[in-house]
């Protein structure tokens, strides 16, 4: 999507580095960063320089490319590739499309007998990884749109937009696709706390698109949805079970059976790369448990104009920070996928596949 | 309660001056501040130094027996004591306790002859309202705490402890109540965006007592709600409508929802003064949209020990952010009064006056 007036991606290779937008400085400051081996990549993951399930897949993709680009040739080739496989895995623990990539790249490198031969496998396969997730994202958009009139108030959850996958982004990919073929649309952006991915960067998306929008406190989702200021909310997720349930950003259990209760339908907008069939239901999802500091805390630009944090809690207050949590099929009016609209249920999984 | 050892209330009179606890420095600074007048002490609403409830409608009430003390005796009386009535009560619009103790004290003045037996009248009803808040919220502390159990976990949202009002508190008197006979008991504190009042004020009155807890986005609520991780959930209320419906700080009515869809019990604490019987319905009572700047910056304590804010949204984005949310009186399970606990319908609260 546009930057400033170029087009960028969420994250690249180039040569043996990956490059990609640092996002904890966003939405204060673009900048490129750039990590040369698949630890540092890992950590990149690990630290949320990039995030959204989309994209932490095709990061880990390049990130195992970058392992076959180093792995040593003469001895101790396939241990390197297997930890290297294992410090990728380690990162993040919900995101499907993370366990997704790195799979994928190591099974299309089995095929090849030399060293050389899987290297440029791995390459190719991570770069399909990205390219097939933007794709995805581009025809979803295409299909969800369909589900927003003209004039409508969108709400949405956490940023499922393109800084979250290679591109276009998975629940912003309609509302962007909607504001190209002339409707109106307005989109109640969840600041979603504690990280507030939808102040910082659903906020800066959707500046940079020229999409009317107001930043709510989380708390206040449920006001707008009652007094009957939202036609319709699309969220992403991170992880889609074989039941139809969804693992996505904590906060969106809360959104989902507060639009239930209003008569709003409520859709989740994934590629197929992030239903994991082998994940019977939510009830099988790991939840991550992050520091208590980004609840004690908050991170931003100070007046300044540097990047800084404050303390909100006391000193000695105990905090807790579930990562994500898990909405039921039943609260899911349907999934849109790059295959089309299904039901959140077994039967509209399956039909995926 | 006690503070560093020593007794406090919210807020006091001391010859002209209101004195209060200056809530925005918490939990980072526990300071005294002092208003020399009325018009000061209504600034002092406004700017939220003193917040909820019944600390609004005590110091409100402080704030005319101001005005009474400083009205000219020649002329103009009248005039200047029913101006400072409209100061006062144009500084927020949701509480009912402002309206409550402004015509407490006009009505307590009206049936003087002199000047002098005015300002006795109005200075003598003004610590009568808050020595009633204080003796109402104790009450609400001991019938609630029998709805607490041994190892209960507690949900809460904003702070509806004895910061809000003159001293103890609505929802967290009861808390206070169960730790003080024995009860084992954790709170799980909603953060309550955008201003923070759970995490700043809440958490540092638990602290204070030695109450085991977790702040927790507020995002965070309806996870822990769906994993069976809260018994009962106990709000406060800024008014409540002759059916039942309760205004509260926004977020209010999601906790409400959610706690309903997973068979949690949900209380609302208030002394009686909260109750307006001439609001009719949630649908009649005033919401306040407050500053854009609360939601696109956070305030707090910078790591050089300063207060200070920092941005989070993109410069351009827009934001909204209502102050408060009306639940729907079905969803709240019994109000906890100082007379007792009353079913939240038009019966329960007429039973009450």
């Amino acid at each position: 999507m546009l930057v400033e007036g170029r087009n960028y991606r969420t994250v690249w290779i180039e040569g043996q580095s990956v490059k990609m937008i640092n996002q904890p400085m966003l939405p204060h400051k673009f900048e490129i960063v750039e990590f040369k081996d698949h630890k540092a990549t890992a950590e990149a993951i690990k630290n949320m320089v990039v995030r959204g399930a989309g994209a932490i897949g095709a990061t880990a993709g390049y990130g195992m490319a970058q392992a076959f680009i180093n792995a040593p040739e003469k001895e101790g080739f396939d241990d390197f590739i297997s930890k290297a496989a294992e410090t990728l895995r380690n990162t993040r623990p919900t995101a499907k499309n993370l366990f997704y990539a790195i799979d994928r790249v190591l099974a299309a490198t089995k095929k090849e007998d030399t060293i050389e031969a899987k290297r440029k496998a791995a390459l190719k396969e991570a770069q399909k990884i990205a390219d097939e997730d933007a794709k995805a994202c581009e025809r979803i958009g295409q299909t969800g749109q369909e589900l927003i009139k003209d004039g409508y108030n969108v709400s949405t959850h956490c940023n499922a937009g393109w800084l979250a996958f290679v591109d276009w982004g998975s629940a912003l990919s309609p509302v962007f696709s909607a504001k190209r073929t002339g409707k109106n649309v307005f989109v109640y952006v969840d600041e979603t706390r504690p990280r507030c991915q939808g102040s910082r960067l659903t906020a800066w998306e959707l500046v940079n698109e020229g999409i009317p929008h107001a930043v709510i406190a989380d708390n206040a989702t449920g006001h707008y949805m009652k007094t009957g200021k939202i036609d319709i909310v699309i969220v992403g997720a991170d992880r889609i079970a074989a039941n139809g349930d969804v693992a996505n950003k904590i906060g969106t259990y809360s959104s989902a059976v507060l639009a239930k209760e209003n008569g709003i339908p409520f859709y989740v907008a994934a590629p197929t790369s992030t239903i994991d069939i082998n994940t019977k239901s939510g009830n099988d999802i790991p939840i991550e448990e992050r520091s208590q500091e980004e609840v004690t805390h908050m991170f931003g630009r100070t007046d300044n104009g540097q990047h800084g944090r404050i303390r909100i809690t006391p000193e000695k207050a105990s905090a807790k920070n579930p990562a994500f949590d898990v909405t039921p099929a039943r609260f899911v009016k349907g999934i849109i996928t790059e295959k089309g609209i299904v039901k959140a249920s077994e039967e509209g999984i399956a039909s995926l596949f």
